[in-house]
């Protein structure tokens, strides 16, 4: 029997994704699960559901709440919190490093990277010039990877990762797949974790 | 200093209302915890937010998801499930009786009633001969119930709640307040319970 496993989706740009990409490579390696990291652009998902824009800013009512929860959340798991001065802030640079690490190790500490950049420290974190800095603080070649992140082949696996995200239902971030059961939610991260522990067979769905 | 104290508002149609209807008097009397009980009703506040039906209906993607996690979250709680075959199921009646029931010492037993038949025997809920069982159970006057509940001071009653919801920013249910900070959802009940311990003072918002 393989190790029990799970597939996390999430977007580098979702507030609530931030929670789950600081939290799930700890909780699941205590466990003794194995994360499957799928960033996608959630974007051009909510706009084929026809939203027009974030729920979060088009309902200004939720919205206003959302930023009390994410500070109390942050308090809860004791992560860094800064309300940010730009939401969402554009991640497709950011997101397209993160879709060209799929089989790299660095893929989740680039991950945490990007996201406490934008919630912890309230910074940009798509130019090539932020790009390039957080690529650097981890040892990487920065220059390369960036060129190779905008080559038309990464492009089209970002856009493949989307489309694959959508065919599968996805409707918000973060999203987990234990099999082809969906978890949505950063509240239901350790209720993913606890159904890989108990599946009867583990599988990759993406 | 007063007993730690929380706003309770929950919709009895609401299929998360059902999880913390039937988790709160426990959970809140284990921590010595005060809950003042607000039933309100979310669909006045839905159309006025803009909303053309419940959220997860209109959003038919996260509308299939949320039968899914209803049935994991019953099943977490213990708690009976029957995806219900009509939703959401017409509740002002049984509401004008919780609200008519402000300040009985059944209107928790009441609400537990109303949402046990709907979400855990798929049986609806708002007809006088519904109602009228339900109360028989408690050892209630039905007939005379019913018709105080449908009083024009009792509908008023009513109206009134559900604005002051709306006067809240209440944007779903069920959302807990502790003094004037909100948590929204039957995921932050914890929270809310834990935050309602630790406020400095606990006083009636509503």
């Amino acid at each position: 029997m393989s190790r029990p496993s799970l597939d996390f989706w999430f977007d580098l740009a979702s507030n609530y994704s931030y929670l789950s990409v600081m939290r799930i490579a700890a909780l699941a390696e205590r466990n003794g699960v194995d994360v499957h990291w799928r960033p996608f652009l959630l974007g051009p998902i909510l706009d084929a559901l026809g939203w027009e824009g974030p729920p979060f800013v088009v309902q200004k009512e939720k919205g206003a709440y959302v930023w009390q929860d994410m500070r109390r959340q942050c308090r809860k798991y004791a992560l860094p919190w800064q309300q940010p001065s730009e939401f969402p802030r554009r991640t497709v640079l950011a997101t397209r490093i993160a879709v060209l690490a799929a089989d790299e190790p660095w893929l989740p500490d680039w991950c945490r990277a990007v996201m406490m950049r934008n919630y912890g420290d309230d910074r940009e974190v798509d130019s090539p010039e932020a790009v390039a800095q957080m690529l650097t603080t981890l040892g990487l070649p920065a220059q390369r990877l960036i060129e190779e992140a905008g080559s038309e082949a990464n492009r089209l696996r970002l856009r493949e990762r989307t489309q694959a995200a959508r065919d599968l239902g996805i409707f918000g971030a973060p999203t987990f797949f234990v099999g082809e059961e969906m978890f949505w939610g950063n509240d239901r991260l350790e209720d993913a974790i606890e159904a890989a522990l108990g599946a009867p067979q583990n599988r990759d769905t993406a």
